[in-house]
């Protein structure tokens, strides 16, 4: 803006009040008799006045603004939990801005400089990477208020994530109970990104005594429907193919499900299907979708409760502490046939 | 943060060095030995420095940073804007901040005073409704860099948005080519928001000499897939239900779509059905879904042009100018058995 910044001075001066009287009439003081802050008020709008919050902040130190670090804006599961964030965080008068890494490492330390700059009381951070978080840690350790939104699994970060390593063992555990025995996996093969839906499901194999093939897994590379379509076509070219299939997010699932489609292959009859996230649409789909449910309210709910409790103890923060959320399985059409 | 925040004046003290060496060796001038350069530098990594955007955009009246608003986050059609820009924006240098207005005017005129009060170096803005801009046009007036990114039927700021009246039509008239007379529209009601689909589809009723039944207009109220599911049931109970239906967003259609298929109605024998947006999920959906699209990128890259040539007229803006991007009609099988 810059160009037009009217102050408290400026209101005062059109009006003949003191600076004074007009910043308590502009906070609706009731010391101030109702016809005075009328005439304030009205000449505020009129010369079309905002409260500087920048010049609050360099004075208050706060800003009541929440930073929140998307890794990609057009993942339904971060953008529910995103909502849900925003109108719990507007509920205590919190502002919040937005803004993503794009699933990178570069940008995502660019995101939370700019975030920095603009003195934000705290932030929620979807990280690029669990692996990668160093440069988190200064904040930590700076007593700024962050609260991760995956699992830290060095514990020296507050953390308030779903339990996808649970979750994804749940969804194995699930085909495995419906009798199946090879089953793949749809996940990203990267050892830096997030293992821990890859751990739930060989996790599940071992506790079953099914042996991990790595022929079964394919890494579809992106995360969207067709790059889900593509590993799984590449899956089902294994000599001995799997009967079930885990995708580590439904957008994934969605492209297997077509592939099969396309294909009149029958699911759940000769491959079932099993996604991540329960995002809106998986009852939707060709064949309804069975999946792990995400549950974005009680991510925003603990996640802010959290935040709320670093950002009122000012200079010298708590201990971290991780808080894991145990996931529903949702069981649809396409692992148990109706 | 305000904790932690290391000034100029940490890193002099810390090096022994004048501030004025530390702000010209940590802009990497050449008036500075490197050797003094590379000690200046380390100690400000060391104790964790971050130029100050805020007090260096108070200098320099800009941020390199645009504010980009939003309706609803969980919309794909916008979600996958929002990406765009955001990552186009980065090309060139700016940090994108989001916020979302929930689809209230309350929302939306705080977030704009959240934007403004953070500097932001201009503004892209998807209004809840054309017809409540007022507390934008002060912006615009104030020569303030701001693109609507729908259509503003005053003309009076500026605006690159996809040309939802024309697609409505389109639709419209698709389903009129194949054969159908009764056609259903599932859209909200409210007068205050946008009217555009709404014409488009009366409009092109209007070239076919067909009559306006309101008894075809349903309501979903809500933006779920479960306010179209109840939207298209309460459409089907009229006394001549539709043998057609256009659903404003691609998420309504999909609702519309469960009803058909769970009462086991022929999708598009039995009734044909259109939405809008083309978002990803759509040729995943039970039916492939026919629709008109939302070209993200395109939105993304004139709004950005625009925007850059207001930011970069400086203190008088040139007139304001509408962008309508044509949109084209995506058909699949929910309207044209295959």
């Amino acid at each position: 803006m810059g160009k037009a910044i009217v102050r408290l001075k400026d209101i005062a001066d059109a009006t003949g009040f003191s600076t004074n009287t007009v910043s308590l009439a502009l906070r609706n003081s009731p010391r101030i008799p109702e016809t005075t802050r009328e005439t304030i008020q009205k000449a505020a709008r009129k010369l079309n006045y905002l409260p500087n919050a920048i010049a609050k902040s360099l004075v208050s130190r706060q800003t009541m603004t929440i930073g929140l670090v998307l890794t990609q804006i057009t993942n339904p599961a971060l953008t529910e939990t995103a909502q849900a964030l925003e109108l719990a965080l507007g509920k205590l008068g919190y502002g919040t801005l937005l803004a993503t890494s794009n699933n990178t490492l570069e940008d995502e330390i660019r995101v939370l400089e700019l975030f920095r700059s603009r003195q934000v009381d705290g932030m929620l951070i979807y990280p690029t990477s669990p692996q990668h978080i160093e440069h988190i840690r200064p904040l930590r350790e700076a007593n700024y208020p962050v609260v991760l939104l995956i699992n830290d699994p060095a514990g020296t970060i507050d953390s308030v994530s779903m339990d996808d390593r649970l979750g994804a063992e749940k969804a194995t555990a699930h085909l495995i109970s419906l009798g199946h025995s090879r089953i793949g996996i749809l996940d990203g093969a990267d050892p830096n990104r997030n293992r821990d839906k890859q751990n739930g499901y060989r996790e599940a194999l071992e506790k079953h005594r099914l042996k991990f093939d790595p022929a079964l897994c394919a890494d579809p590379v992106g995360p969207t429907s067709h790059d889900g379509y593509r590993a799984m076509d590449r899956l089902m070219q294994a000599s001995n193919p799997p009967t079930a299939v885990f995708a580590s997010t439904d957008t994934l699932a969605f492209g297997a499900l077509k592939w099969a489609m396309e294909r009149d292959i029958n699911v759940p009859g000769d491959v079932a299907i099993i996604g991540f996230d329960d995002i809106e649409f998986a009852e939707f789909s060709a064949i309804p979708l069975s999946s792990v449910a995400y549950e974005a309210d009680t991510v925003a709910e603990k996640a802010i409760e959290r935040l709320m409790t670093l950002i009122r103890a000012g200079e010298t923060l708590p201990k971290p502490e991780q808080t894991l959320i145990d996931p529903k399985l949702v069981v649809r059409q396409s692992t148990v046939a109706q």
